[in-house]
């Protein structure tokens, strides 16, 4: 039978690779010789959700084509995002929560998107609807994502879907939400230990904003310090990727998960743009955004909008 | 209540009426003040299908944005098959069974999408996974959709969901599935009193390919000479529509849905594309498709990988 790679996005986050492993699952319980990839390195969230549960990561791959005519996307769609060969292979299924940008295809596909929290509340819905069982791991990978992508339901991105599908996973995963949910948040916030290559890389998505090519990072903390204490560093990098993939913008969020607010780090010729965008004023490049943790919900759609009204 | 349209696509077909009426309903019974709307004239085959279901049309509309902010898409997607305001109003929901191109959206959505033959067999599957109450005259809707679609099951875009959907709606719908459909598609066949503007214009889309914009129109009949009899005449239309629209191509497909075959109708500077992606010699602008009656799954994507790969 033809393998189909199910894959997310690079840099991967919790999402991306829970997703892609549970959505593998289901689609073997469907009789599809599918198989989970990663497009980068396993963050210390994920590899501590992935302990926690004893499941093995998605191999790491650069490219479909050698290996698959047909992928499945999960937690994403941007091209920009893809593996680079994503031309070369046809995409029969999407399963995603956010925006629809930079994609195309030439023949219709399976195509899921809900303005949900997490791509993994999408997927728990799709084994309701099949009636499917959950496997107990399976279950708890996709409880550990919708967690980090709603930030244990304290972000605006978190819906009463999210929250349903989190109190019936938590039942199969056999897990106490709240003591579980807190402990994964801060293991994915310590950064100390990253390079500033790392640091620079976390979670970073390029997205087309009108004509302007800008990438995002974000990274989670519970003190702001850990990462501006080293932000020069990180700036000195932060350009040279700026050259290195003719950005117009970089934008890096520090979130802090407790009290859930932002600062931002905006470099690059068109960082102005984000003091119109988010009404702020840049001091030493950077700012503070009250009340701001989702890149999705309160940065993405607010940042395009500023850069189509670019005159 | 804010009212939210459901919009099918310009030159409607039967799924494209049906389909934002059922939806609408369902959006009804789910709480949301929804109002289908059309952008065009009702064909006769749809016609028939109001008649016989005793449903009122929906409103024609021109533009969105000066009644509602969101409006749900059904059966398109695409910018070009859209009202002309699109851009100024937010697409909150889109369900449909075609490729996706040309579609952007600054925030997250609800999109389904899935391969099937028909708008409405997504729309049947919704009902059920909520748990719904599928009111008979919209069983006998989404049935006449999937019928029109399909072409009684004999197009090779039709599924077995299609076919599931087709046996059930039949039920509720209280309708004997051979004999409605015979007669409803018949009755879309009789072209002989449609003026040379309505005939050009039948269920036409406009398609990007490459850089290249592409119009499709097709229609349905029980014998060639129908339409190749008014040849002369409507290729002075098509023309008239590539001048007036600045068209690349105009393709004209002439589908006999008894013998499950076409003729086309080849227009424009690039009419020649057509040569190389069915393989055929164009005499007299026209040639002879064998068993091809699906615009979505034989057409599209055969001409657009021509226009992809023209030098």
């Amino acid at each position: 039978m033809t393998k189909t790679f199910v894959s997310g996005h690079k840099s991967p986050d919790t999402d991306s690779i829970c997703s892609a492993l549970v959505y593998a699952d289901l689609k073997q319980q469907l009789g599809v010789s599918a198989e989970a990839v990663r497009l980068g390195s396993i963050s210390k969230e994920t590899r501590f959700v992935l302990d926690h549960f004893q499941v093995a990561e998605p191999r790491l791959v650069e490219s479909f084509a050698p290996e698959v005519e047909q992928v499945i996307l999960v937690d994403h769609n941007e091209r920009t995002q893809c593996a680079d060969d994503i031309d070369k292979v046809q995409i029969i299924e999407v399963v995603d929560h956010h925006r629809i940008a930079n994609f195309e295809t030439a023949a219709p596909l399976y195509y899921r998107a809900e303005p949900v929290g997490c791509t993994s509340t999408i997927i728990y819905k799709i084994y309701q609807e099949k009636k499917l069982p959950i496997p107990k791991k399976m279950a708890g990978l996709m409880l550990s994502a919708i967690v980090s992508d709603t930030l244990l339901m304290k972000s605006p991105t978190c819906t009463d879907e999210d929250k349903a599908a989190l109190e019936a996973l938590a039942k199969i995963a056999e897990v106490d939400l709240q003591d579980y949910g807190m402990q994964m948040l801060k293991e994915g916030t310590d950064v100390l230990d990253k390079t500033i290559d790392e640091l620079a890389a976390n979670d970073a998505k390029e997205f087309k904003m009108g004509k302007h090519k800008v990438k995002i990072a974000q990274v989670n903390v519970i003190d702001f310090a850990d990462v501006t204490s080293r932000q020069k560093e990180l700036e000195a990098k932060l350009q040279e990727v700026i050259q290195s993939e003719q950005l117009d913008m970089f934008l890096y969020v520090v979130t802090d998960i407790l009290n859930s607010n932002s600062v931002i780090i905006a470099m690059g010729e068109f960082a102005h743009v984000a003091e119109t965008a988010f009404k702020v004023q840049l001091e030493n490049n950077s700012a503070v955004l009250e009340g701001v943790v989702s890149r999705k919900k309160q940065i993405v759609p607010v940042l395009t909008d500023a850069f189509e009204t670019l005159k």
